[in-house]
């Protein structure tokens, strides 16, 4: 099964168009951000301006913050139902989008959002989401997924619903020129990280996905080099703001079951200590490759050929993935993001709460390349010391 | 702008699941096939049946033929307004779903549907169609596009529109079993073909679907002599299949204006002769990229040497850039395609009568890559003797 619906706007400019599209949706608008720099950037005026112009009425919500909190999102919730609203509108990254969806799944539901995250309810409906792209990275803005971190006990959870497909999503890469070469670097992380998690799997005759996925990764590995260099090539940025969408769209992982794990094992690093998401990623996907390759040493020697470009080595398939593995990890330090704990001065002294937290106190197990229990997930953290 | 709003259920015996779909759209359905293959294949029952089962008033109409005909478009859309249909499902190949597109644009429409065709009117709504996919080949399941030929005057004319995206599409490989294998090498030649219209563009910085197309088409020639050889091998069906249906749903156009010279050349032969649409692209296209390779030869010698494998010469691009061509000849050849017109004792009496037809009379040209005028067509097809 594969849809996504969600209608992409992409070019210069197109954040002018916003008003029309969300009246197609709704009269009544939260408008949900994050901090200051879309005021600084201007990005903050125009979309207002656009939603005005199509006679809008506008409701602001801002402070949306990285790993984007249950607490805002209950503000939202109540805005929406008190104040009638028909459409959320994320102007932002992948945590003002999150944040958005989170919204519009408690907006018409009668009980705690939060059910969605701890699985006790399942998401029927939701209002429509409409996003205006600022971050490649997260992919949310053509997604099913949505994360939150609940305060009480840094819970980091994620949802997938149909459901919070946005109905539209305005991609401008120009609005991408003015991010931090950090930030940058964590979207890139990000992107092939959902990449990554698709590519690795027990599923078996899926030559178009791997193509498909090879093609997306070297498109971003061949472009966030020159945007770092040069901030303002919107050909560059294009390549890695559509590729960022794709990666994580559904569509690569038709056919063949995701890993996922690397993911869940980040997110306890980011919910425990002030790390973004990518460059958490950074850290945990080398080690969790170190730990999984000699499960399908084969599947990483493609990898490995095919997207880093190493010299397969017919006779040594296990040196032919290591290089790859190396060459992954070379990739991120050089685009200046932290590959270990010690980079970043966190120390082992979680290690096993996270790796416990990440299975629920060993109730579970994570990915599926290989089920990992607390354990695996402590030796894959010890691994990135 | 990109959407795609199609959703795809994939796999095995998934046409058992019919019914379900249909339902979501209308009580009452038009069951449009072609012939009498899927009556001895036994889906013709097994489609019958999962609709009734979930109690549908089900409406037939079987008789579609290759380069599908506006007067049994007539007929549908009459059976459509006076029995108050409001699904058309299409289970066919790419003829029967192009009927069942041009069925129900017409349907919610007062004039006549040629109009669309002809560029009088525009498409404003169409009932809702539903796919079950037997031939992949010409990417309609999952296409805004619709290809009707008008008996009067062998016109063959195509209309695109966002409203007949199918509402769903069924795919299950094992359907594509019984093929003859000269009705396989077409559906390749076709979706190759729908590949390459996209690939040959004059738009620049398009890395991301450069790679994707590259990524689709090896798929493509890497599968489809594994289906000649085992008619009945799943795994490979499957990523033709999902290939055929990528190749034309309109993500691999994002940011590149697509060509299409050779597809309206090609309209012209299958329009006036008794052959296939995908047997008589391997024969214009590789005349065209004959004629059009000049105009651009490092994106020919990319094609080359990233999808056909030839040894990139730096010293000398044409070189690389002809070697491609000539592969991608000898691989529709080698799949049992003519790819000259003496292959099918078609002569050149008639050249100057379809180029001319080509550009309505030298009223147009066609292609973007290059602007071609009747002149240029006829040469093409002169390459093609």
């Amino acid at each position: 099964m594969f849809i996504n619906p969600t209608r992409i706007i992409f070019g210069k400019g197109t954040e002018n168009e916003v008003g029309k599209y969300a009246k197609m949706y709704s009269d009544r608008v939260l408008f949900h951000y994050g901090g200051e720099s879309i005021k600084k950037s201007g990005l903050y005026d125009r979309v207002k301006k656009a939603l005005q112009d199509e006679n809008l009425t506008v409701f602001e919500l801002g402070g949306v913050k990285p790993n984007p909190r249950l607490s805002l999102v209950y503000e939202g919730i109540k805005m929406c139902k008190e104040d009638n609203i028909g459409l959320v509108l994320a102007v932002g990254g992948g945590s003002v989008i999150d944040s958005a969806k989170a919204i519009a799944m408690g907006a018409v539901y009668d009980g705690d959002v939060w059910d969605f995250f701890t699985g006790r309810a399942e998401v029927e409906k939701a209002l429509p989401v409409g996003t205006v792209l600022t971050i490649p990275a997260a992919g949310s803005e053509a997604s099913t997924g949505c994360v939150i971190t609940k305060e009480e006990g840094q819970l980091k959870r994620a949802v997938n619903s149909e459901h919070i497909y946005p109905r539209f999503s305005i991609l401008n890469p120009e609005l991408a020129y003015t991010l931090p070469p950090y930030q940058v670097a964590c979207g890139a992380s990000d992107i092939l990280a959902h990449l990554q998690e698709r590519y690795f799997t027990n599923s078996k005759h899926v030559e178009i996905t791997d193509r498909l996925i090879e093609a997306t990764m070297k498109t971003i590995i061949n472009n966030i080099p020159k945007v770092l260099q040069n901030p303002r090539d919107y050909d560059a940025w294009a390549e890695v703001m559509w590729a960022g969408t794709i990666a994580h769209n559904n569509l690569l992982n038709t056919g063949r079951e995701g890993d996922w794990g690397s993911h869940d094992i980040e997110h306890e690093i980011s919910g425990i200590y002030d790390i973004a998401h990518g460059a958490g990623l950074a850290i945990v996907f080398p080690a969790w490759m170190k730990y999984v390759y000699k499960h399908d040493v084969k599947r990483f020697a493609q990898w490995a050929s095919r997207v880093w470009n190493v010299d397969y080595d017919f006779f040594d398939e296990e040196k032919t993935a290591l290089l790859g593995i190396e060459k992954y990890e070379r990739f991120l330090r050089d685009i200046g993001l932290p590959t270990r704990f010690s980079h970043v001065n966190i120390g082992d002294d979680k290690f096993m709460e996270m790796a416990k937290k990440c299975t629920d106190y060993d109730t579970h197990t994570t990915g599926t390349f290989i089920r990992l229990d607390s354990k695996a997930i402590y030796e894959i953290y010890n691994l990135a010391k």
